[in-house]
């Protein structure tokens, strides 16, 4: 059986503030969106652990697979001004009627920032769902390469 | 509560000798991995539903965002090939202590083509670990952009 | 001044043959182009030193940025059947009134193996552009990092 | 015969004074390079047409194929704060030896910002080499698609 690291998750939640305000800047930054391909417009907002808010939005390219989303703006921009470690990014689409989910790719790129942090999923209504990294990408891989190590194992043969 | 849509997978289990014979493949094409920058050889091993099998090793660049995965290798073979409604995949890596789990934008991709197919991550020892993409990769989007549409909300306000 | 390195170049012309044969290849994999998102269709025909062909096609993905182009397609494949001594590749898509180019990305993947080989950029009526990937990436780098040691410089103070 | 586009470059030099800073922006934002598995830095600093500097570093992955380039990263934060227009990038490395040249990747993501825009690759010592977008990516294709059309050809046949 594979144990389960979400349990060992136990971050604060945020306050009623500060989320409605992660929401409105990933809102607001979604309008900056460059998708002339696909019309589909994401914006990020991510706050750190020492409280700034750094926002991205996907830049689409005319060569689809050289893109950038949204999520890896956001993380990327943090990164570029010194800080890498994170609390919580916040993710919006137009989307009405689902939670906005990172793709892989970005999933893979938060967790290469830790496993145990926050991802809100959410609406244009303002709705959300609220994850952890590990359990939006499990049984991952990241710059330890320790996590795989607990897992009981199913012999092949 | 996120409806846990594991409980839909109901794959019949490859037979031994199919299993065995996919992780020889991965553990061979392994070898033509091109990775002079890592050092790290990933090798895999696609079946498709009509039985056959597709191999593919990582390619590294010197730009290193720029690289092809295994996965994604042996996955773009096979829609190459006019295949795209696939079975399970099998990778394979030099890691002794840890199954070779795939990188988010793996899983993306192979998401693309289902969430309700298997995984084996394994160990060079021929161990193995079996998921489902759906498993590895939750709350995920498609072509269909449908999954999320069951998901019971938190409310935001 | 920057020396121009395609005066080098003088690779042997495909025979008229070869290249028809490498054309009708590129345009037979095309129509298996995995495109939902962007209708454009591409498909690449690789010819290895050794006289082999390996072809490939988009393979796109609800992520756009996490798809695989049809040159990567087609090279990655090669590399994973062992080989990676490349002669020509040859790309084709449906537009009718210009050569269909590579992206940069694909670009650095040629680059990889080598600057002095040749990219066929065709037309539906199977007309083409023949360049090098020299000329087509200029003062690029690669895996021997040598390249731009000959250029003279310009002094920024 | 290809007809040179880097002909219609025009563009004014930028001041001495302006280029030092470019340079000296772009250096220290390198030392911000997450690059945990090259250990190769890279910064890049972006001027907009309105003056403003966007600056960006490589942030790399365990999955190498999923990082981003420092060139990337400062052009996407400059588009998510609303800017699109784009004067000159200067890309800093800590290589003594060459000019650091940007990926095919990152030549295409310029690209699609416009061709005829300036790219300054440095060495430690800030001496330079000044190059367009287009002439690092010739016969490029990018959003309007046009590029292309003026290309004499030759008849396959
Ligand atoms: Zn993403
Ligand atoms: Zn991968
Ligand atoms: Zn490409
Ligand atoms: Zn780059």
């Amino acid at each position: 059986t594979i144990m389960r690291r979400s349990k060992l998750h136990n971050n604060e939640a945020l306050s009623e503030d500060m989320l409605k305000k992660m929401i409105s800047e990933a809102d607001k930054v979604k309008t900056h969106a460059y998708c002339p391909y696909s019309q589909f417009r994401v914006g990020a907002a991510l706050l750190t652990t020492d409280h700034h808010i750094y926002t991205g939005c996907n830049v689409e390219n005319a060569c689809n697979n050289l893109g950038v989303c949204a999520e890896r703006n956001a993380m990327a921009k943090a990164v570029s001004e010194g800080c890498r470690s994170f609390r919580a990014i916040v993710i919006s689409s137009d989307l009405c009627e689902q939670f906005i989910s990172p793709c892989g790719g970005c999933r893979q790129f938060m967790r290469e920032f830790g496993a145990n942090w926050d991802v809100y999923l959410t609406k244009p209504d303002s709705s959300y769902l609220k994850m952890t990294v590990d359990e939006l990408l499990p049984i991952s891989f990241g710059p330890e390469d320790l996590s795989m190590k607990k897992l009981q194992i199913q012999n092949g043969h």
